[in-house]
């Protein structure tokens, strides 16, 4: 889904910074859509743990690589060795063959989603940028074990990293993915839709969201930064609104009206009550913020840009 | 060298805490010394990146597995495929074949050996035990993702690990390692014998030690302990002595004289001294010494185990 936005926002812009784009090439599990536009578009399908598809794609010796491919949290859980497969060896073997590509010339800009799930609980309330690492889930163990190929490999000067902790991000258009953080997206984009939703867990769970257009931002942010001034800690945590389920459910409420927030139905989940316990509530992130990342600053501010985005605009009329 | 210590200490003491040992099956990539002992004692020469060793090994479901096979330092910072493929990726064997031994009821104790490098400055004067890890060399790096997979491996049931943030160990017996950390224990150790030594670092460098025989004690409390203490977080920093060189130097002299000291030779090694600039210099280890984990307390108490474990108590005659 961001990959797809992402590809949109680089398309309009047919540039990255002050460089004109001159071919980009999408690379994904299922045969991606090639979008129309000023520069050469290619598309191929390929499993990322897959030698032969990062060999292929790392001799294209692109100027920019942004990895967004990812075995959900969900998925990451349930099944061990898929996660591991996608999520580290896939990384892995991408940063591997960038590196074979290297001959004290090229040096790509690497840009690789991460995830506040690298931070596990106990925690601080806000958790600032010097925070361990100590994930409870695979999905944020693969995640921080990526984050510190990509220093290592960006110390030794094999590629020009960084790493992005993503908040959950929320409203994700379309139909639910398995990650466990879904009905973060689906409590508010389902009833305004005239759909039911499940919230499993209770309404005073609190989390740190960005919306799909403001990760889009951040990556293109990471594309053309300086990031001498990232000295060797390539990761940082993305700037975000921290809401609760219950600031959440006003502002359907305040958009979608009565009739909208009747539509979550409460259902507890333990096995996803448990995950999102041991989540972050909210971040300082004044590292990212200094170095120009910018997102949403009210959960409102998030449902509009859902609404804007994904509806053009407009609510759908209450078909009830 | 501390696995020929442990060895000895495991013959020593015959049991594990209350339990006997009945069989010690030892692996290395050159053949493993077989001590007499009153239990059964294999020894295998192999490579723990086979994962035909890993998993022969595994086969034998040892309840404790002690992991103190590595790449050192320098070696991985030289010899960057080598490193990842016995620090990462044979860690990961190891843990994977111990794994498909599973079956609900076999999980084994994982006692592996980290290090201090996965700190990399900047970082405060004194560490304490949330610190986040930010290693500055490959070596560092590996050992932060072993940690990361031993507690993923540890909270799914896997495995019940633990990992141990070793001190740099001094005074090291025998010829030199490749380890960059080596001329700490060089500079006691050949001097005390009568052999020239080099300094390629400044006096005023400090950082964290502990001997051999506080090493080998820690390895035998971390297979014993009850890991229940650590909760998800399987990674302890070991407790030591935080020394400098200037330190270290006025210890030789007080064992070994004015003779000793002036074989040390001053000789700049700006890789080494560029390695070290980045290492830690002091801990706060409060979550190991409640856990029982205890180090020499002097630099000095350091010199004299060196002198009872390795000269029999006995400082050699001056040879001149």
């Amino acid at each position: 889904m961001l990959g797809q936005k992402l590809v949109a926002a680089l398309v309009r812009a047919g540039a990255l910074g002050e460089r004109a784009i001159s071919h980009l090439v999408l690379v994904d599990v299922v045969e991606p859509a090639v979008p129309t536009a000023v520069f050469t578009v290619e598309a191929r399908r390929g499993d990322l743990a897959d030698p032969g598809v990062t060999s292929s794609l790392a001799a294209c010796r692109p100027d920019v690589v942004f990895h967004l491919a990812a075995v959900v949290s969900g998925e990451a859980e349930a099944d061990v060795d898929k996660g591991y497969r996608i999520n580290l060896d896939g990384t892995r073997l991408l940063l591997d063959a960038l590196c074979a590509e290297q001959n004290g010339a090229y040096v790509p800009r690497v840009v690789v989603a991460s995830s506040i799930a690298v931070f596990g609980a106990p925690f601080p309330d806000v958790i600032g940028d010097d925070e361990q690492l100590t994930p409870l889930t695979s999905y944020g163990t693969q995640k921080a074990i990526a984050e510190l190929l990509l220093a290592d490999y960006s110390r030794r000067g094999f590629v020009d990293g960084i790493a992005l902790r993503l908040p959950t991000i929320c409203v994700r258009p379309g139909a639910p993915n398995r990650a466990a953080s879904g009905f973060f997206s689906s409590i508010i984009r389902e009833p305004l839709n005239g759909r039911e939703a499940v919230l499993p867990v209770s309404d005073d769970v609190r989390h740190w969201f960005a919306s799909p257009r403001a990760a889009t931002g951040f990556f293109l942010r990471a594309a053309t930064l300086d990031t001498g001034a990232l000295g060797h800690r390539r990761a940082l945590t993305m700037p975000g609104v921290s809401a609760t389920v219950a600031e959440q459910l006003a502002s359907l409420r305040r958009f979608g009206g009565a009739d909208a927030e009747r539509l979550v139905r409460r259902q507890r989940d333990e096995t996803i009550a448990r995950m999102v316990a041991g989540w972050p509530a909210a971040f300082d992130t004044r590292r990212a913020s200094t170095l120009g990342f910018v997102a949403e600053r009210t959960f409102d501010d998030i449902v509009r840009v859902y609404i804007d985005d994904e509806l053009d605009g407009r609510l759908p009329e209450p078909t009830r």
